[in-house]
């Protein structure tokens, strides 16, 4: 049984204010693939716009610049290793999917290939093509058209890190495989 | 006496690359700021850049565009009040620096103010005009032309956190003033 609700599209934006590291998935022409991604953060909320490095030699690249679509995977914290992993090899000549066992759910708008066991969230997004940053800068900006997260620790447009939750918190890469978890919430004083 | 210590330029990215909230700040014509901004990312290692989005509504903004340059903190865990504060008003009336007591160093490079006493580390950048995605997108690109870090949280390129050292472990927002902290590090397993 799924505990995946869909989130407003209003409150997307949220799923990746706080920095998570992500994973991006892909797919086209029977092809497909997922791969991490540390580099990512929210442009705009309404329309909730999002932008992600994703580097030009990438098998990702070639399959966002041919479907005009990426899905954006947000990993808890059971799924370090699988995060490592998926960001350490290339999907060119492996279906890292398969690999892996990873199961796959259907994204309801663009149909992208998205991942609930495991996460805490997912968004299809839709590429705005821009030519300049993705030369310049591999910079890929998108505007998030579906999303649905774990009710379990994000319902109602908020996030809820609890002790009961840690698999599903989230995870933020420091580099060479080093990740801090997300958690412990510290309120401010005249929020 | 200061615990910060310079950062290799080439080990700059990696100050953001886990997606910490971190404070603008600017300052042009004998005018200052700082505001929180929670969507921010590196877009290349070498040479150092990011991306941070500013709206264009901001006085922030308004110092970046004449100055051509921004300072990035990363507050630790005992900022959470200060950040939420600096970003919940607008600077074009009040020095809030002053206001809030904040204590300014000098960046090297461009004279930026720069925030120590409570931040894990602070980044000089050097605009990159890149007038349709400023527009577009209020997303601001960058060249890192320093950066230093206090060495009891990041030292020889690689954050530590660790139990001993939770005030300056970085924060992350959730929204209407929860963040979460970092902490507890995941080593994955190929790593």
């Amino acid at each position: 049984m799924t505990h995946f609700r869909p989130v407003a599209l209003e409150h997307a934006s949220r799923l990746i204010n706080h920095g998570p590291t992500v994973l991006v998935t892909s797919a086209h022409g029977g092809r497909r693939n997922v791969m991490a991604a540390a580099w990512s953060m929210p442009v705009e909320f309404t329309p909730p716009r999002i932008a992600v490095v994703i580097d030009k030699s990438t098998f990702t690249r070639e399959l966002v610049a041919a479907s005009g679509a990426f899905g954006i995977c947000i990993p808890g914290a059971a799924l370090v290793d699988l995060t490592y992993a998926v960001g350490s090899v290339s999907g060119r000549t492996t279906d890292k999917f398969a690999q892996h066992g990873i199961e796959v759910a259907q994204g309801p708008v663009l149909g992208l290939p998205v991942i609930e066991a495991g996460c805490a969230a997912w968004l299809e997004c839709r590429l705005i093509p821009e030519r300049h940053t993705e030369d310049a800068y591999d910079t890929c900006f998108a505007e998030v058209v579906a999303a649905a997260a774990d009710a379990r620790i994000f319902s109602d447009g908020h996030w809820s890190f609890r002790d009961d939750n840690g698999d599903l918190q989230t995870i933020h890469h420091l580099g060479a495989g080093n990740f801090v978890r997300a958690g412990g919430v510290l309120k401010a004083r005249h929020a």
